[in-house]
């Protein structure tokens, strides 16, 4: 529904969608009566609700769909566990300090911003008539090879170290842009909120920046509530939190925000998924690696189950998840057309993962990483392994069974005693530590010619098969250890809501300044207006009973009875996303019917209260169209129009 | 349905029920594998799905019934917003150190520890024969007075400063019990979490205790959300932290939790409530201030109308909500006869409070607060306005308009300039700041008797009427400004679901180690379980047919495939708390049929698949009582009934 009507309507203006979200209470920055502060914000009631709602079917789609164990993991965590995931040394950027003002900017965004700002200035003076007004500053262009060098850096930056970037800095004699000061070498921030956890002052506790490590320390009581069975997910949608250097860009760019996050838990040797075959025709945008390599941009559209097959996605299990994350997108209000699958480049993929693909989002301000789908390997499991000495593995049976052939020392405990008294211990240890081709010099020793054997002390004694005997065994193996893999689509949600606020925005073609956001019903914060067109007492009974009828059908529904004019009340009900308008006026009170506005087209239809309810509740269930709707109830031509674009009007 | 069997079963086993929860991951010490750390917890599947129950409920009780303002605002908070509302000064506990271990205590929970157990040797020293099994260790009894003073202290313990507490601990020689060493002077210690936001380090910013703050500072957004009027009501659920010094008791005391709070907004002058009526005759169990301060616990049982008639609780806003809260805890479950509503006694209101009433529910612990309802009154709005210079007020009509008489002084301009040049605007001032007296005296001043004006730098001017008349005003005022009161529920949903985990344990008869979780279906983690007889290629698409069609009626449920007896996975399944369990025979294959199993009874109906469907859809959504599923399904007494309490065992 957006985007066919967002791209017929005026040029998308940021400022005045900025404008609406504000006035409505979408979200607003956080203490802004003290004045901000940056990267947090505040969601108000239609943000809120529209956030709840995403989550709601988050829940329904991947949750309850697939029957993952949802978690709710404490977002304080002690420094161990995330010096063992490797954030406490690697979760970090590199900032600069202006060295007069001491501003502290992050050193690849400097870099980014002042070689793109000198690039845009070079093609001005090479092309001077392309944009007029800016013809009055003169622009002098840059070497050609300076050109390239530049574009070369800024294609490879995430790969650059703290050390180059300063290095980079001082070459191409970058400042401040603000103030026109030097800036400072690079120096590492990590970007973990830290405290302390309890009176004593040496706990240092840290926010989590991600959720997934709550559900890893946890995977051995998750595979026991699975009854031992892979593969199987944990789900957790929750807060965590980032202490960015310079946040910005609104809700793409925040110090705290919620994430959904899965965990799906599988064999190495087998990424396979039993549900792959009910995506597989799913259509995609795909931008490959080695694409953005090359310095390109072209988009691969194929079905997932060609890039699969093809080996561009790297197994069924990621497969399928980018399939669902797709349809999870779209399903919401999304536009397919600005979405894309960007895989990660070697360079730029987080210490912990090895393959990852980005759902990115295209919104004003360029494509926006919104969902991330990494395949983590076994790091996380493994690392946590080491550290705690904890058994963090699964099981699997091996059918047929395997036999394993050993060769084996088998012990006269008797004679080992007499023999060697106090050392039988020793005697034993170093035996059992000899590999198989010395155990058969030891079957071949005599008591002539026994074997001599180093103990761990340097001594050197004699071993013969009075007091050991060499024996071969067969082992019958049927279940063998391994250590899962983790696929993980991660969901930021904030990135989410904002493109999606993006894609469902527009204005009336009568007035720039008449902004609609065509948010989905699915997803709408609220689904139908109730408009009483007086605030007469006769009016109130059945105002009463839709608003109740409406609830019991599950329906979240608002009576606006204020008293400015219906056309204001619908105008900012449509900044509000509220799909469905139901009018109650003094026919309503007489004879029991009300009209019913759709928000996109402000068409107007008619009929009894309950025919009216029938109807919203399938609209909102999606089980019918606006199109279908119109077939139930004629249009309405009432003498009350007072929409700017209703029919009658 | 909780209560009623609980009391019937064995006698409640805390151990067994803490077993259970943890056996079957409703919630577990977070970072178990790292040692853990005190006073935080991870939910588990059955733990977070309970939540995630209990909210879509109070969301449905509180917000969507009344219409309520949700928020979502940031846990990460500047100080100033914290210097405000008292936090920084004020949100401590005071704590002593082992001398020796360096152990960190809280000292009024040490000063209870210490005193309440020499009272109970006290006691067992006089009735030496109570528990013979103790007779061997020779209690001394302790002076009739000193048992006084014991219990006084106790019944104030919330009264004392650091310094006090400080001194009770020398007088009584409190000591550490666990290690017999004296403390330290009590020190006070904040329980916010602290650090620092953003990479510059003069930054502080808290981890919130109360998601209230984020209400108030929006407060201006929310009215004008609400166009303008009042009352209303904001709402948020979400994590809170304190960082509290030993914590203990499970989930009755943690450092992390989620809460729902709500702020409603109204004229201090008008705390009566529209829909108050409908809760007038709600009867509910009172514990007074007063009947505490006598150091007594008696209840006054009667209806919040009765109670707030004759003004135990002070108001119809407080009283409504005080029944509203009763109203959502008995339908979640909680036993009603376990559930009072306690007033704060003076000394321990917090320091925003100016009257409060806690939900107190019991446990094998004693009495835990779960809700607060507090009247803030215009504390944290004034605060905030105060710190920031904003207007955080609303305003009301004045009907019928207020005159207001006002004498003012009327200025000749041209003839003060030419008196009095650039001291003008100082003798207007001046006169301006006069008290109307003064102003009566200038009314009578001539050019003669001019009127003796002293002016901020000390001159004395003459002021006389050639340049200023004192007129009478009358100014009519249709509007007035006030600064809203504040009653806040705020619900702890980690000691509710707690409280309801105890509230629903018993075992079964036959078993003490066969526990049952009996919640309620609306807010149980899964609502039905599916367990097929055999796992034969046959069973799967009638499993899959009931799944699906669950499902689609927005029930959730879960399949028991695993290798296990039918039995032994109906008591892993009452373990869960799951209410209705349906099984898959080979009958069901043959005809259709399947049987339906309800948890508390184990009685076994049976139905066709469809019909077995519609009645747990009934049953789970509160339409239907088990007795009445009965008479729509008949008893099942086939061959395979496995369950132990089963008719047909």
């Amino acid at each position: 529904m957006a985007s066919t009507v967002n791209k017929t309507a005026h040029p998308f203006s940021k400022a005045n969608l900025d404008d609406l979200l504000l006035k409505r209470f979408f979200y607003a920055p956080a203490f802004e009566i003290y004045g901000g502060v940056a990267g947090l914000y505040d969601y108000g009631p239609p943000g809120s609700a529209l956030q709840a709602n995403i989550i709601a079917e988050w829940r329904k789609h991947f949750i309850i769909e697939e029957s993952m164990l949802e978690l709710d993991t404490t977002i304080m965590t002690p420094e161990k566990v995330f010096v063992a995931s490797g954030h406490v040394a690697k979760f970090a950027d590199w900032m600069v300090k202006d060295s007069k003002t001491g501003e502290v900017l992050r050193a690849d965004h400097l870099v980014k911003n002042v070689l793109n700002d000198r690039l845009d200035r070079d093609k001005l003076a090479r092309n001077p008539v392309a944009d007029p007004k800016k013809k009055a500053k003169k622009e002098t262009p840059l070497d050609d090879a300076l050109v390239v060098e530049y574009e070369s850096i800024l294609n490879r930056l995430d790969e650059y170290s703290g050390v180059q970037l300063g290095e980079l800095i001082k070459k191409h004699a970058i400042v401040n842009p603000a103030t026109g000061n030097d800036v400072s070498d690079p120096v590492e921030f990590n970007l973990m909120f830290a405290s302390n956890i309890g009176p004593v002052g040496n706990n240092t506790g840290y926010l989590r920046p991600e959720t997934a490590q709550g559900h890893f320390v946890n995977f051995q009581r998750l595979l026991e509530f699975n009854n031992g069975s892979l593969p199987f997910a944990s789900a957790q949608v929750g807060r965590s939190f980032r202490n960015e250097i310079s946040p910005r860009n609104g809700l793409l760019r925040v110090r705290e925000f919620t994430m959904a996050e899965i965990e799906h838990y599988v064999d190495p040797a087998d990424k396979s998924h039993p549900r792959f075959k009910d995506v597989a025709d799913v259509k995609l945008r795909f931008l490959r690696k080695e694409i953005q390599s090359a310095g390109k941009n072209d988009i691969i559209e194929t079905t997932i189950g060609d890039a699969v097959a093809t080996g561009m996605v790297a197994n069924e299990t990621l497969g399928y998840f980018v399939a669902r994350i797709f349809q999870f997108l779209t399903k919401i209000g999304v536009d397919p057309a600005r979405l894309r699958f960007r895989q990660h480049m070697d360079n730029e993929m987080a210490h912990y993962a090895c393959d990852c693909w980005d759902a990115e989002i295209l919104v004003s301000s360029g494509w926006v990483e919104c969902v991330g789908c990494a395949d983590r390997s076994a790091f996380d499991l493994t690392q946590h392994m080491k550290a705690t000495g904890r058994s963090l593995i699964a099981q699997k049976p091996v059918d047929p069974p395997r036999f394993i052939h050993k060769t084996e020392p088998e012990w006269n405990r008797k004679e080992l005693g007499l023999t060697f008294k106090k050392a039988a211990t020793s005697v034993q240890k170093a035996v059992e530590a000899l590999p198989t081709e010395e155990l058969e010099k030891i079957r071949a020793a005599t008591e002539n010619e026994p074997y001599k054997l180093t103990l761990e002390n340097g001594d050197v004694v004699d071993v013969t098969p009075k007091f050991v005997k060499i024996v071969d065994k067969t082992i019958k193996q049927t279940v063998e250890d391994y250590t899962p893999n983790v696929i993980e689509p991660s969901f930021g949600l904030g990135r989410i809501l904002y493109a999606l606020l993006e894609h469902s925005y527009w204005a009336r073609e009568s007035d720039i300044n008449r902004g609609v956001l065509s948010l989905p019903p699915l997803v709408a914060p609220i689904k139908v207006l109730i408009v009483p067109i007086s605030s007469q007492e006769a009016f109130k009974p059945l105002i009463h009973e839709i608003a109740t009828k409406l609830r019991r059908a599950g329906i979240f529904s608002r009576v606006d009875a204020s008293s400015v004019t219906i056309g204001k009340r619908y105008s900012r009900n449509d900044e509000l996303g509220t799909p469905f308008g139901i009018t109650v006026d003094f026919a309503s009170v007489a004879n029991g019917t009300v009209t019913l506005r759709e928000r996109d087209t402000t068409d107007q239809r008619i009929g009894k209260v309950d025919e009216v309810i029938a109807v919203v509740a399938d609209l909102v269930e999606g089980v019918c169209t606006w199109d279908e709707a119109c077939g139930r109830l004629p249009a309405y031509s009432g003498v009350q129009a007072v929409d700017g674009a209703a029919p009658t009007s």
